[in-house]
């Protein structure tokens, strides 16, 4: 599996708007892009820091995965996500060596990236997520 | 304040032995050092990808603050450090901001670096630590 680099944190939030003030001000970060994905009942907001992106989610319904992320854990990092140039690749490989995957293909995400999840009882406890920008 | 990038991303688990096959084998980034903090109560493991390091954190008594967070939260993404030129100045800045500090002055951490933390009250409940490296 070639990762390149850390290519977003997603961060669980309660409120964006109650977050914008510490990451735009205090931080120093600024945000670029808010949209809300509708079929994941979630709101998210993009900074940049270096290679990475900060990726904030705030659910839009008490359904929402993140809002039951947040009622079992509290706010905070929810997942992290490896650039790679072969999402399909990766995928192969990490099931040839037994690792469970949430998405045995990849799928469209965020940005235009191709994406997808592996399962967080398969890597030390963190939900993680292997993302290809097309246009790369 | 001005940070440059993510300077790694602190990781606890129960066992670093029972989590190198993952991060070597799995997802293929190597284990450049690992080293005990005897004072910290903690086992570190050093990987990188990118810019970014990744510090597994393993308690070695219970009664150190990792064995505290594993037992409240599980394991997991523990905190992000970003990397600053001046963490004096980052301080002084959070602090005339609002942010509680839980360091008020930097300290030598990990691999000669200085750093300081932020407490997550202040910081959308994120656990911020950040980074200066003098040698730079």
């Amino acid at each position: 599996m070639n990762l390149t680099h850390i290519e977003h944190l997603g961060i669980d939030v309660k409120s964006i708007e109650a977050c914008l003030p510490y990451y735009e001000c205090v931080i120093g970060l600024k945000c670029y892009n808010i949209e809300e994905v509708a079929d994941q009942k979630v709101k998210t907001a993009f900074f940049k820091v270096g290679q990475t992106k900060i990726e904030l989610l705030e659910p839009t319904s008490e359904d929402s995965t993140i809002a039951k992320f947040i009622a079992n854990k509290g706010e905070g990092i929810h997942h992290i996500a490896f650039a790679t140039d072969s999402v399909t690749d990766a995928l192969a490989d990490a099931a040839e060596k037994g690792i469970r995957l949430i998405d045995t293909a990849p799928r469209g995400g965020a940005e235009g990236l191709q994406i997808a999840f592996l399962h967080p009882k398969s890597t030390c406890s963190v939900l993680t997520e292997l993302c290809e920008d097309p246009n790369k």
